[in-house]
């Protein structure tokens, strides 16, 4: 069964929610430079447009403590587990507009033409919306499905800070997101099976000239801060021989850091230094203390704790020749997901029935699903993104493979839904 | 003739004006971290508090379109060139109370003991403070005393942009300051001498036990802004070996830097990158795009372009070797200044008379006189801070200090004023 999606309404709405952004629209046509951080102003519209959008479509909406976001479409059998689906729709600085936006406007594409093809599921399908996926404003990514899974501790949670110092607890609550967040923790029984639609942010798609990725594995990813504290004063008159410069020594880290990733000589291993706050940060001050953010991924976790052990060890020794200390706080180091070999095949049938070209991968960029992993079986269905580009304004998927995706989505959740 | 410097009095202000700050106040006993930029709320409120000031002593008090603000004690021959003496007041951000501030507090002092003294001078005494001696809004330093000797081109400085893209133009009408900037230039002959109390900002006067410092040069600082433009992506999928990370470019550059000024082997070549600006700036996203700020002084003006002439070295080699493109731009290359014998002289002569111990100096810091040099004989006089620390909450200067080079800074206006 061919079901109906609407492709010029999904564009529109890829469109629209494009819109609440905060930075200037310069990108071509297709390509919207976007930045949405959670709990801002843009981020806030766009979640009551969502809702309005779900409400259009009959579903039941509710959110949790955390803002993250449920509508459900209530199957023939309401008491069933769930099959769920969604993604977020928050996005970096200078994003682009399908990062994580097409899992949560395609699972609504989807549950529309399911209902305009008179599909009365079995158990209830339910669409999310997690709040915080990306790391940006609290340094954590995930949130939303970190505390749904039980994987983050609510209270630590609650006291994470953002750039201003303000924690989770005030910014959620003056969103009015003012409940309890130990109450965001989904039972292990909530979802029977989840599926999540995603562009694939990696060139192998498009390269293999496919159209659906079904998504075997997620890559465990790892995230550090390091804090480098030397001494600063006057770049006039603080002498070289005396300098303990705090930038200089973490040029070098930034250095061992891609060093270690390509010392492995593994495809899979990647290794990022995104973020740099030097301290005072004048141009005639030598630095005195450096903020660096490390992001370490591998689907290999063993490799991944070789990377940081030589990345620990280039630390030890910039230490102790540049006299400066350098302080280390695991932001979060997980654990890969595997997908569930029933739902992998739920969405090759599905290809196979609407006749879609399909290779199972791995995902090296991490997703909400990696937690929803730990309280249900899941898995994720890609579609191509022109050169791989992501987190970037140029980040494009044309129509045609957002249809096609959707499709897919749409087949499989009929499918586990009963 | 020992004029009586009101030492209390001195110090109490000096505490007052380190209150004028938009950073928390943490500091110990006599120091205290300021953050006073210029045209922000606190300068504003420390300039209306220093004209009450130069209004109870009796000063005829002008300001001219970029905020530098004149205090006149007109002598009783006004129509000859005057004496000048003055500093700045804004501080970078986690700075120390004494860098600048002494200079106007201090020579205010000066004046004031004179006044108690009963002394009449033949010339006027002026006492300027400077709009911008540090570069940190608008990126570069000196701007009041570059434009009052016309070494900045007035069109130049009002198309100058903060960091929130606004021009100098509109922070300053916007701070009330809407005249014409070709007004600000002096002319050759306003001041018959100029002479400039400040903290060494150095260690020599500590180590050497010694009072006063006579600066007879000041160094030669330029200062550059280098943006480097690389490929980004996401930290999950853009694999390592197609990667033009724009950070590790950087980070190869500020190593650079500090092997260039390492290499010449003089005591007196210091170079910093004291700023590090990264895009898209997220834990999960390869660096795009870097700008840095570079800093570079000597006494040596040749050896100086030495240096540069080796970064660019590096520059191109990594250009070539990680695929990035790096653009300078010179944001000033200033030339050093020699001090006026005269003025060293009398500065001398006053310590002499005094019974305070002293030496002659370079200041590797540059400073509003530098420029005044252009249109004026120029001298300095230093005293010690403690571990020559500067730029820092930790910058501290005794009230002896200060009372020693206040004392010797009114006998020296008192000298040149005839």
């Amino acid at each position: 069964m061919n079901l109906p999606v609407d492709t010029a309404k999904l564009q529109n709405e890829m469109d629209t929610l494009a819109g609440f952004t905060q930075v200037e629209q310069t990108g071509r046509k297709g390509e919207r430079a976007v930045t949405r951080v959670v709990f801002t102003d843009d981020d806030m519209r766009a979640r009551a447009w969502l809702k309005s959008l779900y409400e259009d479509a009959g579903l039941a909406v509710r959110e949790d403590a955390v803002g993250n976001t449920f509508a459900r479409w209530i199957g023939s059998e309401p008491d069933l587990p769930a099959v769920g689906t969604g993604s977020h729709t928050d996005a970096i600085p200078h994003a682009g507009m399908y990062d994580g936006t097409l899992g949560v406007l395609g699972g609504l594409e989807a549950i529309r033409a399911m209902q305009r093809a008179g599909v009365k599921p079995r158990r209830s399908i339910e669409l999310v919306m997690f709040t915080s996926e990306e790391p940006t404003r609290f340094g954590i990514g995930c949130l939303g499905s970190r505390l749904l899974a039980g994987t983050l501790d609510p209270a630590r949670a609650d006291a994470l800070l953002d750039k201003d110092e303000l924690p989770l607890r005030q910014v959620r609550e003056a969103a009015g997101f003012a409940g309890d967040l130990t109450q965001v923790k989904l039972p292990a029984d909530y979802y029977s099976a989840w599926a999540e639609l995603h562009i694939e942010q990696g060139p192998l798609l498009e390269c293999d000239g496919l159209q659906i990725g079904v998504v075997t594995h997620i890559a465990a990813p790892a995230s550090y801060r390091f804090t480098i504290e030397g001494f600063g004063g006057h770049a006039g008159a603080l002498l070289m021989p005396h300098r303990r410069d705090a930038l200089c020594a973490a040029a070098e880290i930034i250095l061992a850091v891609e060093h270690a990733a390509l010392a492995t000589a593994a495809i899979d291993t990647v290794a990022t230094v995104g973020t740099v706050k030097v301290h005072p940060g004048a141009v005639n001050s030598v630095p005195s203390r450096v903020d660096l953010e490390l992001d370490v991924r591998d689907t290999d976790p063993d490799r991944r704790d070789t990377v940081m052990a030589q990345v620990r060890k280039a630390i030890a020794d910039v230490q102790e020749r540049r006299g400066v200390t350098v302080r280390e706080e695991e932001v979060n180091a997980d654990a890969p997901a595997t997908s569930s070999r029933a739902i992998v095949a739920s969405i090759e049938k599905a290809c196979e029935s609407l006749g879609l070209s399909h290779r199972r991968m791995v995902s090296r960029a991490y997703h909400d699903s990696l937690f929803v992993a730990r309280i249900a079986p899941v898995a994720m269905i890609f579609v191509p993104c022109r050169g791989g580009v992501s987190h970037r304004p140029d980040e494009f998927a044309t129509v045609e493979a957002m249809t096609d995706g959707v499709r897919v989505l749409a087949e499989t959740l009929r499918d586990l839904a009963g």
